[in-house]
């Protein structure tokens, strides 16, 4: 099966939306095995936009396409797969009542233009969406199939993993497809090249598995890709790869697949039955966004303080004035008290605070834009730990964050 | 001038990485009115990179190249940059001593493995990256542009804005091409379909300036773009249609252009001298990560509480235990007291206080996934707001984060 995905939406030519579903599409499509050849954009514009689904059913078998089943005038994907189709647009009473039913749960009323989303080609069959106004689209005919979501990700995430993905699933079951299977190994506290160094051997001296790494801010991994006939195989291969890396780096893995540091440092609370509060300063609550990511992060996080100001620092957390009159409020000594300041002050068996300056003013010669503490208070120690990151506010933000749950997480593991 | 864009990456294709960058770059093309007629991505394959640029080099004027600058064996940009030159790579002094002055600032030894990075054909030149390691490429040859960037996101960008956005400005005004000039305008408590309906027939009237809607979580916008020869008298062409489109749209209207919610509250809050606090629960920090996204905004914001369990909540906040007895922890009176609370106990002039249930679990038939209170503590009064997101949980906390933001910036706007 050869799949190709195309996004449309003047908005993505123009770049004032980030085209996410295009890179989660090609993800999941690499996940299922079925080759990706071509990606392609287009804006909104009828003529164009038929002439790209054109060239797209010659091509290739697969088609998901997102965007532009909105209620405005220039959503036209609807009008171009008809027209793909050759078939006219009707009313269609099953999109209907999911716009109906959109607006009632969202306790607004229904403008008159969100009636165009319920206007589908004949062929068409209504895919659910119960997380927007717009119904997508199945479409199977001669020997091709089309999946048409609506542009905004969540709303595509929902519709491709509840319905469009399953109903994928099946259709390779039936045609006994070779099956890729793939592990992400993540790390924390190691660099890309640092890494890559400790596995070249591997790296460059295997086919099946396949073995590449990848790095975003802090944090790196590793995806271990094997193919065969057999998904079983696939594992036993992937088991082995994973021993021989697991000896080099096995230290810096903090979890595999979906695991992020907060959903790990999560389970590893739960087993420990152990509650974490936090002191964010330069984070500004992005950690405790983070937890709170995770569904269910209410049974071991109980809160914090987002002590931006020293006053804050002395009020809520307990920071003495001499502390921070003597240190500054960006020194291990805040950090340390700032994280025994929570923990005490909530009762939790563990606290973790950031103080650091984001940037871009504030920093000095001898604290830099970039420095950053980061403390953690367990129930027999607490850990400090200094870090300077080179980025502008919003990355050494990120960074600092990031760096934060590395260290609770290292606390945690020394810990049990 | 015809530009292309080139994203280097099997990450890509494989969808481990979203391809922020093509947009990035689309939305920079668009603002200086080049255009944009090929966007393509490619993965880390030597032949097919060096056969997608040497396409891209029959095609257009202006290469701009993302991605496969990095340190690793897979990072080969370099090699297909010089073969599409017809040139060899050599050790450039100037791109190494860029990356040792990165290591040197964030206090880390150099891998042997980034001596790669230093590796340029010979007719490039080096343009700085204070970003991350690997230095950047620019290459003028036969009538051909090449702009080559990391594909680390916050490293493009740096690198665009700082040295290639006013490099192709230049060029642009030498050779004296028409100008476009684009307003955001940018409106909060209206949905994308009810904005349209109020504007349709200045929509569909006219076509210099253009007018198009966006949406994005709870906030839409609109582009309003003219193109001539004269930068003024598009300015005035824009100033008319404002004009059309304040007059039915006023008051959703918050900002222009790169204005989001949170930088309009700063700036509010420093006009009033008004000091803020924040009150979060099921947002987790997301609102107090947003408002201390703006650099200066220690001058405003005081920090926050973020009582995710009850305990909390009366604890740091000063919630009684009758209210969350009686009217539950999700409750207009429970918001309304988290934000007296914060403003008493942290003695700013506003305090802003979200509760909800972010699901997936918690919901009941008479509060809902979804349900959250939002409540705005000011000196003279208190406005509290109910609101029902159908999101997922992070959905739904990014609904309620940016609801929040809006309501404070309405309070405020009242306030005045």
């Amino acid at each position: 099966m050869k799949a190709e995905i195309i996004c449309i939406g003047t908005e993505l030519l123009l770049g004032q939306i980030v085209d996410t579903n295009a890179a989660f599409l090609a993800g999941e499509l690499a996940g299922l095995g079925i080759d990706l050849y071509h990606k392609s954009t287009v804006g909104d514009n009828l003529e164009r936009i038929a002439a790209t689904l054109g060239q797209a059913w010659e091509r290739s078998d697969l088609l998901l396409i997102s965007g532009g089943l909105g209620p405005t005038q220039d959503d036209l994907t609807r009008e171009a797969v008809a027209r793909l189709l050759g078939e006219e647009l009707e009313f269609n009473p099953e999109a209907w009542e999911q716009v109906v039913a959109y607006f009632r749960k969202t306790e607004r009323p229904i403008p008159e233009n969100n009636r165009r989303q319920a206007m589908f080609p004949k062929s068409a069959r209504v895919a659910p969406n119960r997380w927007g106004t717009a119904p997508a689209m199945l479409v199977e005919k001669d020997k091709h199939l089309i999946m048409v979501m609506p542009g905004v990700p969540y709303e595509l995430k929902g519709i491709w993993e509840s319905y469009f993905k399953p109903y994928l699933k099946g259709v390779l079951q039936k045609e006994g497809s070779p099956v890729l299977t793939s592990l992400f190994v993540r790390m924390a506290g190691i660099g890309e090249a640092a890494m890559e160094e400790k596995i070249l051997d591997l790296i460059r001296g295997q086919t099946n598995p396949t073995i590449a790494p990848y790095a975003s801010r802090g944090e790196v991994a590793l995806r271990i890709t094997a193919k065969s006939q057999d998904e079983n195989y696939n594992r036993e291969l992937i088991a082995r790869t994973l021993e021989a890396v697991k000896q080099r780096l096995g230290e810096y893995i903090y979890g595999y697949d979906r695991d992020n540091l907060e959903t790990v440092i999560g389970r590893m609370l739960q087993a420990k039955k152990w509650r974490l509060a936090l002191a964010e300063s330069c984070t500004g609550g992005l950690i405790g966004h983070r937890i709170t990511n995770v569904p269910g992060s209410s049974e071991y996080y109980l809160g914090g303080v987002n002590s931006y100001s020293n006053r804050l620092k002395t009020d809520l957390l307990g920071v003495s004035e001499a502390t921070l009159a003597e240190h500054g409020a960006v020194s291990p000594e805040t950090a340390a008290a700032m994280a025994t300041g929570i923990r005490e002050r909530t009762g939790t068996e563990v606290g973790l605070a950031v103080t650091g300056i984001a940037g871009p003013g504030g920093g000095s010669e001898s604290k830099p834009v970039g420095l950053v503490f980061l403390a953690v208070a367990l129930p027999e120690r607490v850990v400090v730990e200094r870090r300077v990151f080179p980025s502008d506010r919003i990355g050494n933000k990120e960074s600092a964050a990031q760096a934060g749950l590395a260290l609770l997480w290292r606390c945690l593991k020394e810990s049990s």
